[in-house]
């Protein structure tokens, strides 16, 4: 289905030529989102039930349920405060806090808002569980070896490796990453990117790094001049909504300056502590698969029918790693 | 203020050094905002109220208005749009339509959700004023001779010019654009882009180009595959946070399957139409200033205390132009 139809034209495309008759029509550009339907079973990568972080927040006005979840990264990227999130998420750290920021085409951010003591007259923290990790900054970006001095080039994938923030973007496992040589050219720095969706840990400032307890994510233009600056931890792969339609705050940097309005939290939660019913299950398109290859290039030049002008390019927050859910097995 | 700190610091830093004193430090490296601020009135350009296009929506749940004030390009981009539009809202035409989509991290989009007239069983359209031009897709961008042959870049200022979807963008008139090099090198086609905030017009298939009847926004990030193949028409400079915080419609494409989602929209108008003391006035930073280029290199290359790398770039939508409003001469 293409994209800024009139509503009467939508109405009448859906009464002219069902849907599932143009798929099967098979046509010669097809959209980025029918080459992923397309997709053989093997070109789908299971996503493991610890790898996933489920955030239930409180029901909205209306009495809906607002389950968010977040994929978690993969080795080797943030482990230390990955750990530390595995920690706060077994300890129930967050029941009971809330989201306390919403800054537009910027963060979403969540953690403890703190409690005015009347006592002492300090806002007073909630305690964070035993032996949480001190992360160092150079834990942001990951040396990497280049197999070869001279090949510099590890990806080369036309135009969409292209960036503005890096030397180079690429795709790992699953997950947009930016490249930068050394000094030292027989070394490469890698780094994951905030993209929309993305998963950051709040800090103060350097050289404190957080510790995974204050968390954020983006609901705007990539803020790429955060990478390597804070650590992602992840990404939002269902709910999204519920976080990106909250009422922006009123006050400094989004943060909502009338208690009311935040939005309590009731549980964050490893998926695979969760009863195995409740365990939502997803996959990820592998990032190496030939159909990958084809859905970024699809991305970059848009060529079915609503286009007459394919742009040549991409930038890799554009081309966002298709996720889906899948049954329980 | 620096970014992503704590609820605690925040308070902090609130109590132990007032934002002022903090300002007047003038930092060696001042942040973007900070550099904004410091500009002098001469670096400012008005808007025309002309040039202004005033949305009020219908009051939200708790009774507060909603106004969204989108600004008109300029020439020479989108114009024969830019008269329907002054049309459309000379007429009233938008009085009484919605919103009828949001879609995450895509767009949000108004217009004509048409009636469903049950004796003809089909979904009739308002109609629309006489007198509306068609533009030809031709005018998605616009052509402009190199001054000189041999010179093809007409503005390189570093790293933030370089761009997945052309060969160049630069601002110009205080807008983000786009530019690539002709066949024949003499001829540059430069056109307006898909960044956060931008307003264009919904479409049918091509060749319709859209009359400016239907119209969105971008409330993710950047699509910029849709540069050349819609024409933008605007951007929003104020009030986006009643936009891009609706709830994201149900239905395919984020439209609203439910009728009652839909936001009302109490009308459009012209600022220059409404009284002299409803008219907003706005002015946005000379993207020719030395302050300008400051911004974006300090955009670009974070050095205020927050962060420890900065990006060494950005891309075209993560440098938005400055726009403020100020109260009436």
């Amino acid at each position: 289905m293409n994209k800024f139809l009139s509503i009467a034209t939508l109405a009448a495309l859906a009464v002219a030529s069902p849907l599932t008759a143009q798929e099967t029509e098979q046509p010669e550009f097809p959209s980025p989102n029918a080459i992923v339907e397309a997709a053989p079973a093997s070109d789908w990568v299971k996503i493991a039930p610890s790898d996933l972080l489920v955030m239930d927040l409180a029901p909205d006005a209306e009495g809906n349920a607002r389950r968010v979840v977040i994929q978690l990264m993969p080795e080797p990227f943030s482990q230390g405060w990955i750990r530390n999130i595995r920690k706060l998420a077994a300890a129930h750290w967050w029941d009971g806090t809330s989201i306390n920021r919403v800054q537009d085409n910027y963060v979403v951010q969540w953690g403890d808002a703190g409690y005015d003591n009347p006592e002492s007259g300090k806002t007073e923290q909630k305690a964070l569980p035993e032996g949480l990790e001190t992360v160092p900054e150079s834990a942001y970006t990951q040396q990497i070896t280049s197999r070869d001095p001279a090949d510099t080039i590890i990806w080369d994938s036309g135009s969409y490796g292209v960036d503005n923030y890096s030397d180079m973007s690429l795709f790992e496992k699953g997950w947009p990453l930016a490249s930068q040589i050394g000094v030292d050219t027989r070394l490469r720095a890698h780094w994951p990117v905030h993209c929309y969706g993305a998963v950051g840990v709040g800090r103060n400032y350097s050289p404190d790094t957080g510790s995974g307890a204050e968390l954020y994510t983006v609901i705007g233009h990539a803020p790429r001049h955060l990478d390597r600056n804070i650590a992602v931890v992840g990404r939002i792969i269902e709910g999204m909504e519920y976080l990106s339609s909250l009422p922006r705050g009123k006050g400094q940097l989004g943060f909502y300056e009338d208690a009311s309005k935040r939005v309590p939290i009731s549980s964050i939660r490893l998926a695979c502590e969760l009863p195995t019913a409740d365990q939502p299950r997803f996959e990820y398109l592998d990032t190496e698969a030939e159909t990958f290859a084809k859905y970024a290039d699809a991305r970059a030049n848009r060529r079915d029918p609503f286009f007459i002008v394919p742009a040549g390019g991409a930038d890799i927050c554009n081309i966002p790693v298709p996720v889906r859910r899948v049954s329980a097995e």
